[in-house]
């Protein structure tokens, strides 16, 4: 069986992603692309690599009752909108922040509170290696954020495991790609001055800690640098467990949690250049790399975890998401490798 | 039915690239990879996008007995072991330059000589847009080289339209990444050295000349610089055609020539930020994008072309190929659109 | 004795580099720095090297009294404020267009017209390489662009010693960085969009030509493209001579132009990593490097020339012409070296 | 009075950039430049911004007598070699680790014994910020490390006020640029493998620790990651301090600590583009930024610091080291600013 489905937002760098998810995965079809900006041009005129697909961007207001919709939109516009999306579709998967949060608190604290909170209970969170569970058949998805995602992947193993139970004190120091900041280009984002940076964009109070700390059950010290990639998110964890633990026991932690997970590959030490999670090397993809080292020294763990921001951190964690919600094999069109050799990707 | 597949010389960048289009290739079963310095390691341990994939490099010395061989290895390697490669494989693709010019006398003046120049009548040079005929059934195939392959997509329109008859000086100026350098290390390839450059790499005297030479009847003037990508030749073709012409006869010679080719795209000015060929549009992917602009003040026709050298310009091209030659689906196991937004790739 | 002087328009990339050098030059003592946008803000805020600058913006309205002012505004600027300017300086330095063309007839044909045109003769084109006696007590100075300035350097030996009579066909394919498009940012300049790109951003009319044709009397056919690095303008002059020419005869002309210019080097072959003219190894410098290579086949040469755009294609050589139409050290304040190894600047 | 100066090493990139920084340098005369690798060539072969520097390197083996003598080595060589460099030399400032550490026991500990154990004593370990007093006079001084200068200056003030007393749980995670990789080339450093990583390459265990801890006083854990730049250390300080701490406090520690330092600007938060340390706004200066944010909610400061890790991390911070020993004016050599625009320097 196939579905239709549309992206909502699809001139920004997510709903590209997903366009080009869609147009090639072999259990949908893909019917409608949106944009308030690009309405009437083609989607080949935003995202070069599109340029052979016969599509055109059409207004959001006027949307085609489709089984799956997926809005790329900005932070905000879906819990205005979400009335609608769901009049169009069966099935709504939002990548924006509006549906992560399990309750209005959350919102009231990280962002300007919440237009529709009694919806929070209905959406599912998704990081399908966290709660696939809860995804099957679930028709309102909030798929998690980038740098939550690449964060939660690497600390999931120890909760699960339990190696830490929340008291521990965590920093997490991130490094993103511009695609973090989106399309459109401002003075900060422009090129003579983003490339070669290594700026603290976000040194304290990222959002994404809420996500964490709801998902995960931990309280973590975050800061995100800004480095010249343009997509990519690598989450270093600086952890101080309770309680010694040996290689073994992380090993056994980190198997333990992903051995069978198609998207999650363990990469800690070895050989070879590539010994450590590293984001150019699953760029493009729906992986997540995932690796451990430990300090014996400062009885420390060092968690790294990178993902592509655009794919796992949003347009491939939706698909994913969308395949587990529908009962498709979990993989269907998420298959790419990514490149060796690459640059910054 | 599927066919078995092997790849000498896969701890390169092009035999990495031939690995991962072969793994997901629908027609292909991938059964030996070899590599005389990696011998035992597994493919993931050098290529980290393949690390999920359970095949480890073997020794160049016991070959597989396969439907199709493709060789990666240095040039002057596959003329010396040619007779191996045709014993253990029905069909042979050879990506180094081996057996892609067509007579010994080239040999003679462009490279060292020929060891096997009574074979050079059987290879089949491989550029499909080129020569798709003699490509079928063809079972010693030359891929053609990466920056001969860039020119030739951006001036064959203008030989075939016959607004180019030989006499014509053309100046191709390209732009290429480090990957063309192979895999390795070298003081001149390291990242300090390297990044940021505009580096006069081959200023005259490039031995693609000889193929353009040969399989498009130009003379060309070239020069290579090396930029900062690690993927991607970009070739500028400044044209003084004998007689004027306009856009719309331009439009006319590059339309016939691709407009049913599944992996050329013409870019000739419109808008948005992409307007004219782009290396990192096509990154990852077997597609080229050719474009033009005229210069009426100089009476000159600027041809633009980009490739992904390792994709276009090697390992997409030879198994373009390979589909060719065997009567599969051209497009088999070449559908990766690449990825938007991308750096460097 | 020392000068005072200021800059009108120091918000932008020249701007800045101007602020940078006036602070540090032995003959002058800054006194303004204007900028509508920045109006009250200190240098620094914008331009980071010169946080320690106790020197803020001012309004562009309002003009101190000084020996020099530079015009680092956009095209059009100066000709309108050209009164003020002169008004309010004995020596005004140009970095803009508006005054570099000979007669009014090239602003006609390339740019809008002109709004003074009875100050074209007056003015004074600044290449101190091509015309330094005329730039002795010139009291109102036009920098040559950055594009221009590459070219020039590159030819200007062919033309000094008669290899090169005016009729040839030459090609010009040059490669740019980032700062070339200015401060301020806009899509196509936002780093997910620019970087890693080989982006023809002006594939044929670029402005540029009038200064060439103007200055050298050549007629060169000209395309621009965009690489990734910031700063950098890398010329590649392909010339067909009229005459058959040995490397003997090149090396004679080119030592003969610039074996004692101070701000030219010439690098042509020879053994090492850097082996022809490299932007990034003039970086921050006033130097320019050039050289040549001899293509016997086609019987082309291949000239090479690489500058820092904002130095030696604006703010370098601006100051370069101040300290020559002053009768100052020519080197005065332009002493820095560049840096080894540095990545894309 | 003018000093003669030798580089021992004077091929590699620290050797290099103080060769550039001796020639210009209005106290000190360059006399001799060794490379055992390079013995013969112009330094101009491997540094291109020294081309015009009329000094060829010479071997190692016969050492001029001078005034001071930069050693510029691998580790290990300066601890063999340093009764031939005290010689030859009044004062000897060493780049290497040989001397830094107080004592023998550190040397056994983090590297493979010392073998001149007795010398330790009479060596100066150099950050003038950290001990001026004691480098006046001195004639064995030991230039502090890269890393471990970065880390250092972002978290001194927190010392010297009071705020840490030594019993903190601190991370330091830092970023850094492909140079601290040293000159040559291999396969990991090669262009197409490193560019555009994020690749922890010290996870845990940097030998740098040992001297944070000697002289800091403070036990931090340090991970280190290569990131996509040239030149350039960023240190990410994640502190936790015992007693709360208000940002007035901060501000307090850091200017009481920093107000008077020619070569440390404080950078936190504030308005337009560069509101953090930045490493490529310090590329090619002795400048270090400095700054610090508060993180209420996890009672944490986040400091930052920001290095050329081969200028204050290296070469600038021996001839800074080298001014305060012989009295000298600190700043003199050392007073280029930097770049704005630059890229990824």
């Amino acid at each position: 069986m196939t579905y239709t489905a549309s992206v909502v937002g699809a001139s920004g760098f997510g709903g590209g992603e997903l366009l080009r998810l869609l147009a090639n995965h072999p259990e949908f079809d893909l019917v409608q692309a949106t944009s308030r900006s690009k309405d009437g041009k083609t989607v080949g005129y935003v995202h070069p690599n599109l340029r052979d697909l016969e599509l055109r961007f059409s207004s959001p207001e006027e949307l085609d009752s489709v089984d799956v919709l997926f809005a790329a939109t900005p932070h905000g516009v879906s819990m205005t909108e979400i009335d609608r999306y769901r009049d169009a579709a069966d099935t709504v998967v939002d990548l924006s922040a509006d549906f992560r949060l399990p309750s209005e608190d959350g919102y009231d604290e990280w962002y300007d509170g919440h237009k529709r909170p009694e919806l929070l209970d209905d959406a599912v969170y998704a990081l399908p290696e966290l709660d696939r569970e809860e995804l099957a058949g679930a028709d309102l998805i909030a798929s998690g954020g980038c740098n939550a995602t690449a964060t939660i992947l690497g600390l999931l193993p120890l909760v699960e495991d339990g190696i830490l139970d929340g008291d521990e004190r965590i920093v997490v120091d991130l490094k993103v790609g511009s695609s973090e900041g989106g399309a459109g280009g401002s003075e900060a984002a422009s090129h003579p001055e983003r490339s070669g940076v290594v700026r603290p964009y976000a040194p304290t109070g990222h959002r994404h800690e809420a996500e964490i700390g709801a998902y995960l059950g931990l309280d973590v010290s975050f800061t995100v640098h800004a480095v010249d990639m343009t997509r990519g998110a690598s989450a270093t964890c600086h952890v101080f467990p309770g309680e010694p633990v040996s290689k073994g026991d992380l090993w056994g932690a980190y198997r333990g949690s992903y051995e069978d997970e198609p998207f999650v590959d363990l990469v800690a030490g070895g050989g070879g250049v590539y010994r450590y999670p590293e984001p150019k090397a699953v760029a493009g993809t729906n992986r997540a790399e995932v690796g451990f080292e430990l300090d014996p020294g400062n009885r420390r763990i060092v968690a790294f975890s990178a993902i592509d921001n655009v794919m796992k951190g949003a347009a491939g964690q939706a698909v994913h998401a969308a395949n587990v919600a529908l009962g498709i094999d979990e993989t269907a069109g998420l298959t790419f490798r990514g490149l060796h050799p690459v640059g910054a990707p």
